[in-house]
């Protein structure tokens, strides 16, 4: 199967034209259409990584059951946004890194690798943190514990996460490695944390912040800045790419919480249910409980009732209904911009470029995306 | 708790008297007041890892569980021998390295920090192993998940592994992370092998030997050789040391499995049952199939009238002794015992020094042990 840039962000630009945002769209066209080549190379990479066709010798190591879990939750691409970053962050370099020569040549062997690792350590995340969270459904299919159990699902990610860090060691930038070791120890500290939080309902958002600082801002940050580093950006602009990086990666998970509670799937409720169970308060649901005293009692006696009968759609429709009437959804949405805006503020302190205008494309479609 | 190394070597050396191995038991008792320090502050520096007390901004990262279950194992030392071989493969390079001042000197940071990753590593691949092999007991105990849960254990090994690798990255010998990220690769290969087996009884030499490769001995040689290269011994040498470790793996793996059927706990059949029922066939087994042509059918048989009945423990007993009436079991005592010869033989081709005594010392308790 050969991929398609389309996959990756053609869903963007139809949320974007649907929801009225054309010049965004068009920009994320333009932004398409630069990158294409580099886009298709890498999904044809990240699939290769656990290619059970060709790679016998892949598959008799890895063995067949921990090689197709992981095969299968990386067949289903999601936004592919880490590695798009460390692309972007290549390209900031100003040198045009990517294709050093003409076009059609293949995309820059140590970005490539570095793009490949970033998008690797997050699904090797995805799979033990499916087993540790008992999760059911990922990316609107059974999660890989489901189909291939949760041994294979443990496996998988320990090959995925070696994968990547090898790819790293190989690429030489020696400080690169070293982050992102630190990097993958803060997103297991945070899901730590949350598993510390498990069955209770506590509303803090100093838990909140620490945990999506650790989960998602980290990576998204180590995404840009190793991107950078291979561009041969200097340690001034690669701070401020740190900074670009973290704030996109808080945006990005406070949109996730907006879109729990209005998106597409946010009409069954399921992961909604499914995470308050686990005891995860998102940033609405704080809000909520900061707003409205009688919140968290009413949310308690909510999921008890449900856990009593079999029924939950009522309830689950009763605790968003509260939550949205707090505002706690729009304040949400407002924090996710402001969160934007540091990034852009950030990008700003760099000079005009291509690079730096596909990169605000992104922060600006990570605030506006409907899914 | 000050740990003291007669929790480390003293059982070795009892089991050595015991045995009537009196000239050993003297070497091994010589070999721990040499290394009494050191083995001392080793042991110090891998409980502080998980220590819960001190480690107030640890705690608050990893969070409790998972660091609890982490420390658990941690806790029940088991023998020690891989990082011990670390710290002799640096006593090897002939300087003084570990002791490089004055009696009470702290151990090289550099060599320790080695050391407890290697221990570190095998627990971390201890807990994720529980988890996929879904084990209730551990070095006479409760498995940590049996105790923390699946989650803990799952995260617990993620930080520990993610841990050595920072201790690795940070002593900086480049080729030491590269080949420990090698070694921890063929690991999960090999667990992923072991996976594959689960629910057949497929007796394979080659199955065996490439499992016991990947999941025991790459490690034992990377901690000679990550020793030797932090003592500045050359290329040639290191391949030697790497040559001895192999072989030691084997062996005490080899070692492992006849012990399974004839040490203490071997009365029970507890461990032979959980190895079967999860479809690993230790060598003793490989080598009775071969024999005895009706050893395959009559022990899928027993097991499953064992799944039937709940009582096991004649079912076990005469599983047991139709394997020794085939001789597998002296059989895997003589193959250890040539893999040992196998690192003689390599460690031979070394200058002779107090080190390559001790390593020799090692190498004679690991094929004489009785536990």
């Amino acid at each position: 199967m050969t991929p398609d840039t389309r996959d990756v962000l053609l869903p963007l630009e139809d949320v974007s034209r649907r929801v009225g945002l054309a010049p965004l769209a068009v920009r994320l066209e333009e932004l398409r259409r630069w990158l294409q080549d580099d886009l298709v190379e890498l999904e044809t990479a990240i699939q290769a990584t656990t290619d059970l066709s060709h790679a016998a010798t892949t598959r008799e190591e890895v063995g067949d059951l921990a090689l197709r879990a992981a095969r299968y939750l990386l067949a289903r691409p999601g936004k592919r946004i880490r590695p798009l970053c460390v692309l972007l962050g290549a390209r900031l370099g100003g040198r045009e890194l990517t294709r050093p020569t003409a076009p059609g040549a293949p995309l820059d062997r140590g970005v490539r690798d570095l793009a490949i690792a970033c998008e690797l350590v997050h699904n090797a995340t995805l799979l033990h943190d499916d087993v540790i969270d008992e999760g059911t459904e990922r990316r609107g299919a059974p999660t890989a514990r489901m189909v291939f159990g949760n041994s294979a699902s443990v496996l998988a990610g320990d090959h995925l996460l070696v994968h990547a860090l090898k790819l790293v060691e190989s690429v030489g930038h020696r400080r690169l490695l070293s982050s992102l070791l630190e990097t993958i120890h803060e997103m297991v500290s945070a899901e730590a944390i949350q598993l510390e939080q498990r069955g209770r309902l506590n509303p803090s958002r100093e838990v909140y912040l620490s945990v999506v600082q650790g989960k998602t801002a980290g990576l998204f940050r180590w995404g840009l800045v190793a991107g950078g580093t291979a561009g041969g950006l200097d340690g001034d602009t690669l701070a401020t790419l740190g900074q670009a990086g973290n704030a996109l990666g808080v945006a990005f998970q406070l949109m996730d919480d907006v879109l729990d509670l209005t998106g597409d799937t946010a009409t069954t409720g399921k992961d909604v249910l499914a995470d308050l169970r686990e005891g995860k308060l998102t940033w609405p649901f704080i809000l909520a409980s900061e707003a409205d005293p009688g919140f968290l009692p009413a949310l308690e006696a909510a999921l008890s009732a449900m856990a009593d009968k079999g029924d939950t759609a009522d309830g689950v429709r009763a605790i968003l209904e509260r939550v949205r009437a707090t505002g706690a959804v729009e304040a949400t949405r407002r924090f996710a911009e402001a969160q934007a805006q540091l990034a852009r503020d950030a990008l700003a302190r760099l000079p005009e470029s291509m690079a730096r205008g596909a990169l605000e494309a992104v922060i600006d479609s990570a605030v506006s995306r409907r899914a």
